[in-house]
């Protein structure tokens, strides 16, 4: 029989009404002859506010008492999520992660999935009840209650759609699909219709939002079409799938834009084996996650290393660059804070030249000044300031619009 | 080692400042030398919120559901809870009822507890945890997140004393301990020092809402030492306790006082076997819950039937009673609405008499009019017309209160 797995961000399941819809969604889907599994989120907002008492007891609350307060959010959604379609008419039973045997490893509020045990889901649904899933929470093998990291439920979702090998993971959100560009930012940007995973996880690392990455991995790794699109209408959203000729002759499918970050530049390190490994050594030890690393060497055989990190780690960030010049004793050390890193992203770039080329000559026209260039084999990515951040990307989704932009 | 269970009650967690109130007492106790567990209840007002969240979606959830949704209550404060000792410095570590394997019966939103495994507290308590457990949930045989009703913490923490073999179980809750009388009504009420279980229960049933019944049940059979007392102050409140001599000298330790009740009274029943079998059994296919029946047989052998049932079960009492009228061809049906029920309780009626008379002249004197006498060795109740039932009280209490009244 033909499994769909829905999931309901926090805004699709905010209010009664709200729950209502989501549940007649389902009901829908199971009428034309589907098996329906859904995730839900917390009600929206609700997360916070759980957050937010647990700062009212505690600067420093223990990660096993957060996970054991933050997960009865979506235990909450999935139980009220069960009496909607109870009252609606159909059968419906609502399932904790524990309940459904999504095994994680015992790593508190960051937990990866280690196992998913069907087999009550399996027997729930030949009972021909929807079965809803809390998402984004699961237990470790001694039983304790774990989460996944904020936005895991698309991860739940795509891992419980790979398990029970779904037709598809509809992700049900507050924004229609994944656009060309942030529609707030380029009035000119367009829905996607389709796109492949490693562009959907560049652009999902670059600052598009719409899905959380581990979901995305989970989804190329295990094949699972994902469909993202909106709990407000019934159009069709963006299909996120593996790659497929079409795609290659478009050659940039979206850009994006990722700002509030600072990047730190290192000038004259020495070009000797072990140097980049030592300074990131430092960087590690004080947790302070880094987005790019760019290394040149100059003509006297010395590197310029550049590194940039999210603004919110710029304290421990500064502590950690003291001392690494420390270390190396160096002096002239750049911080540019804020910058932003505006990025192409496409598959097509794989067969088409040019790509850079067009990008450059786009922010060139704009006078918009590149502090470093990065690249990947399906994106390029800028580093500029930050008050040009808007204006870059629309010159250079109109570069590629004029084109043959997707 | 000696070990404390001690159960706070919603009003006891209600915000930070209480949460961490709380959290001090029960680290104090650790310093004295105890091993503590503490038992939780959902936040003041959370259960009531979650409640009106599912009547907002359905107006008859599946209590399968209900159960889901209302255990989640506990789950915030427990996590919250540990949260606080945690940053006072002490271990802690808070655990579900599915946790510390408190199995009950499949019924759900009234289960019974059918076992406790304590093995996993114990393993806490060595490790020099304060453990805090979730009241009023648990889980069935197999798996299903059960309640034990509202108001059902006091339970949880009961049980545990007695599966863990505490010194004494400490009902922390927002009055110092049982009184007299209800001190709204009665101004020269006084607290009791300590008062036998069958007492307790008496009073719990009779109006006295300080206290679970079930709780109390539990404290008698397992031989569990019971204190209630305010989680506002150090007084000392009230014990609840095995009888002991000394309360026999008293006659009457308490008043209470049951409102919001109906008494219907079935005239001329025949006086055969089983009449009053099917009567009742009417009573029980509708689910309505008799307080106190009363039969007198007049002298041509036909019976007088009074029974007294809670006000919201009203409409239902009223189609039960027209089938039994229909059954036995009765007229002339009287429905007094309502009523309330005033009694005093004392294990030392058993040994004093003249108790009955005391109680019946201060309302004669009173001009208080009495509908009804039922009577148990510890108790005497009278039901009474509502407008005449504080005046009752006061009077009544008084009587006793210029005798030996606790």
């Amino acid at each position: 029989m033909k499994l769909l797995v829905q999931k309901f961000g926090g805004t699709s399941v905010a209010d009664a009404d709200r729950i209502h819809r989501a549940a007649r969604r389902a009901i829908r889907a199971k009428q034309q002859g589907y098996q329906v599994v859904m995730v839900v989120s917390a009600m929206g907002g609700t997360t916070d506010k759980l957050i937010e008492l647990a700062r009212e007891i505690s600067d420093d609350p223990p990660r096993r008492e957060m996970d054991m307060l933050l997960t009865t959010g979506e235990q909450v959604s999935i139980s009220l999520m069960a009496m909607a379609i109870h009252a609606q008419g159909e059968k419906a039973i609502s399932l904790t992660g524990g309940q459904i045997g999504l095994i994680t490893d015992a790593a508190h509020m960051k937990a990866r999935i280690q196992l998913i045990q069907g087999d009550r889901l399996r027997k729930e649904l030949r009972d021909g009840h929807i079965v809803i899933v809390a998402g984004f929470q699961g237990v470790d093998n001694s039983g304790e209650i774990t989460t996944l990291g904020r936005g895991a439920s698309d991860t739940t979702a795509v891992a419980l759609a790979a398990v029970l090998g779904a037709e598809r993971c509809e992700i049900y959100t507050d924004v229609d699909g994944v656009y060309t560009a942030d529609p707030r930012i380029v009035a000119s940007a367009r829905k996607i219709e389709q796109i492949s995973y490693d562009e959907m996880l560049e652009m999902a690392s670059l600052g598009a939002s719409v899905m959380h990455s581990r979901a995305i991995e989970f989804g190329k790794k295990y094949n699972v079409e994902i469909h993202v699109r909106s709990s407000f209408t019934d159009n069709p959203g963006t299909l996120i799938t593996h790659e497929v000729k079409k795609m290659e002759e478009i050659v940039v499918s979206g850009v994006t834009l990722k700002k509030d970050m600072v990047q730190f530049v290192l000038p004259k390190l020495p070009n000797l084996p072990g140097v980049a490994a030592k300074v990131f050594a430092r960087v590690a030890e004080k947790g302070v996650v880094v987005d790019d690393i760019i290394q040149v060497f100059d003509d006297k055989g010395l590197a310029s290393t550049s590194f940039t990190v999210e603004r919110n780690d710029l304290p421990d960030a500064r502590e950690v660059v003291a001392l690494i010049a420390n270390d190396f004793n160096l002096t002239g050390i750049l911080c540019n804070d804020p910058v932003a890193k505006i990025s192409v992203v496409g598959v097509g770039m794989r067969s088409h030249t040019g790509v850079a080329e067009t990008m450059f000559k786009a922010m060139a026209e704009a006078q918009i000044n590149i502090n470093a260039i990065t690249t990947s084999e399906i994106k390029i990515s800028c580093i500029i300031d930050t008050e040009q951040a808007e204006e870059a990307m629309r010159v250079v989704h109109n570069a590629f619009d004029k084109g043959n932009l997707e």
